[in-house]
């Protein structure tokens, strides 16, 4: 008997295309966008004398190693051997041709991703950093790392490579994620890592807003101020940042190399992608994809746009200013010049909790101010709306920061129906921690 | 400054190694044991007549297909291309020689495991029948298909694969697990599965047991009972299990057929390994990873412990008596000769759902009888122990029925360490749905 909806069903579903890189094609060098960004990059202030702070003051909180890498002009920095030899653990992560959701959005529009929560340990790409600090620390002999966590990627990340190099691990998480995720902090507790909620008892800021406002919910901004003067106050411990700096998004362009490669392989012939498409928080993610074809963008005149998509709970770049602002709450950062809604900005509680950071990394700031990256935002319904036709056509459950993405690739791929155009974007993480955020989409419970 | 413990790091936090298969090598066939098996398999029984159960008794519950795979003798059977496209998408899954773990047994034992969670959609080995019983019932015009879950890896498997071929997929899903655990619903209900909490009110056996117990928390045995009564009214629907029978387990020897093939590339000269470890709820899991080797092992001589794990909650193979019994509790399961504790036995709730059912497979229960499998039990304290060494040697979070087989592995590996063998085992599922789990381990509230 033969089913009369066999040959729709043959038809509909597609099966999406892998294209797997060998371990022997991890690439053996990060890409520093730092000597070809179009305008030089505005230096970090003290907001004590507002001169340039230099390698020195960073001291305190970083391995010479890293500082060394936040202000090379050199375009490639060689990965470590013993980073390199982490990464075959976790990587090459897959490129993979969304014909499946090609389909359902009937584009002929070629659609891409990376695909980096399959085989991190921990979900999400922040690994690749998380791997390359940890070792420069212990390398310098540093024994604990001190970070701040919002939703939890970037603590679990941390943890594991801590862990990894035998180092401590302290996380302040953000008290409204330490209440409602139990679940990130069972995994930073595996690994070994101690988490606070934060604001914290352990810190005099922590204390001061506790006094004030004893149900105060936390934030990205207040638990960095806790995070560094911990640090500081411990000779054998360093603070670790899971973005915005240039060393962490150099860290990152594992992706876009990755992607280099893997986008020939896919499509023979062409430069690259017409559009790079990631989701920003503080621009790891967005950097680690697209820098190297912005590279490419600069120099070859390669013509593709690279689109930025961030929450409007955290619009920084759409709606941000480009100024001078501190990294933290507390103002105990260096002053960066980024696109900001003010470091004293509380973004409301959205469930892509990687996204709600109130600036974007210097380096993008300077793309967006140049015009070479465009930015975009999404509302959290629309992200999730876009993650719920991402899984039933991919069958991969996206992190509702990466569906941010997802959003803006499909805006894309409708607007190009009939165009012969390539989209590339950043699966950034899967959201096999986010499933309350999924319920309530399917609930109909979502603000 | 050179840290005084790198050089320990170095030696500790050993990498592990993965030996990956490139997809063209999946298997192009399944293995079929029943020919192979030492006594011939007793045939399941009408419990009306106590006459050998027919195909055409079997048609209102199995499309033609799998019942003809069901009573097949032919030692391969062919994978269907469509079916093939699928596992391509989910498929082959790394073998991973776990050199973190072996240096922390400080064992010469070496480890390999097949890690069946890290690119399967829903987290677990289910998928690989999954596909394969919707793609049968999807050629046969069926349009729905109904089935019950424990913990929920079963059912969201289920809801991913009749997704994929545009099937209905109802799920009655055993009350504790649908009220503690919601998100594994959350999952099948985005794969546009219906979820009910077993006992239900959508059957006759569900609405006395509710009537006796309005606050039953129901067992697999009942959830059975309920997915077969609702399917047997619905002509467009079919029944669907994921475990036990034959051609199930037979769909998942492409776990062992890949390993097989990665144990050449991983061991050279070496017929197979020494010890073969898997899981044991209902047998999917173990048989899908053991029978390709207990093919060699019963053929060609070659010397190989297989060794199944249980959950000292639900261990029939253990302690279960050999006879024949009803796979559900309302007992409208044709009779099965296996290993059982009664089909009424509800086990305790332990983590590990997928262990908690009161018989095993009867291919299984064969090779039990005959002595070709040992059987081990363990408790959940001593899993999720096992569990967390895993996790903090290979930095990969087990599933907690997984944790069962890691125990059995520790054990053997720590019984041998100063003898040259290799143990193979199967991570049939990852850890991030368990998180709970691993909380209550981590504060040291498990029973």
């Amino acid at each position: 008997m033969v089913n009369p909806l066999s040959q729709k069903n043959v038809n509909k579903m597609k099966n999406h295309k892998r294209f797997d890189l060998d371990e022997n094609e991890i690439p053996k060098k990060w890409y520093n966008i730092l000597p070809d960004l179009p305008v030089a990059l505005p230096p970090p202030l003290s907001p004590a004398t507002n001169e340039p702070v230099g390698p020195k003051d960073l001291a305190p909180l970083f391995p010479m190693e890293l500082i060394r890498q936040e202000v090379s002009t050199d375009r490639e920095i060689q990965i470590p051997h013993e980073v390199l030899e982490r990464y075959r653990e976790i990587r090459p992560s897959p490129l993979i041709r969304a014909t499946g959701l090609e389909h359902v959005l009937k584009t002929k529009a070629r659609i891409y991703f990376k695909h980096e929560g399959e085989r991190s340990p921990t979900g999400s790409h922040k690994v690749n950093t998380a791997i390359a600090q940890a070792y420069y620390n212990m390398k310098e002999g540093v024994e604990s790392l001190i970070t701040e966590t919002g939703a939890g990627q970037w603590g679990s990340a941390l943890a594991y490579a801590t862990h990894l190099f035998e180092l401590a691990c302290e996380v302040y998480m953000v008290r409204a994620s330490f209440d409602q995720k139990p679940h990130r902090k069972t995994i930073m507790e595996l690994f070994g890592a101690s988490v606070f909620s934060s604001p914290s008892k352990n810190t005099d800021f922590g204390q001061q807003i506790l006094e004030k406002d004893p149900s105060n919910p936390g934030s990205l901004g207040i638990a960095i101020s806790e995070a560094i003067s911990h640090s500081l106050r411990n000779d054998e411990a360093k603070y670790s940042l899971g973005s915005v700096l240039n060393h962490v998004l150099l860290h990152q362009t594992v992706i876009g190399l990755e992607a280099e490669k893997q986008f020939k392989m896919a499509e023979a012939d062409l430069k690259g992608p017409d559009y790079v498409v990631a989701c920003v928080g503080g621009g790891s993610n967005f950097a680690g994809l697209s820098y190297p074809f912005i590279r490419a963008k600069l120099h070859n005149g390669y013509e593709m746009e690279a689109i930025a998509a961030e929450s409007v709970a955290a619009s920084k770049m759409s709606d941000g200013e480009y100024k001078y602002d501190f990294g933290d709450t507390a103002k105990t950062t260096p002053l960066l010049k980024m696109y900001t809604l003010g470091s004293d900005y509380i973004p409301p509680p959205i469930h892509a909790g990687g996204l709600r950071y109130h600036g974007v990394a210097p380096s993008l700031s300077v793309l967006l101010d140049s015009g070479v990256v465009t930015p975009t935002k999404f509302t959290q319904k629309i992200a999730f709306e876009a993650a719920k036709i991402f899984v039933n056509s991919e069958g991969i459950l996206p992190a509702p920061e990466s569906a941010h993405a997802i959003a803006a690739t499909i805006d894309i791929a409708r607007r190009n129906k009939d165009k012969d155009i390539t989209i590339l974007f950043n699966l950034s993480g899967h959201g096999l921690f986010d499933l309350e955020g999924y319920r309530k989409y399917n609930a109909n419970e979502l603000e």
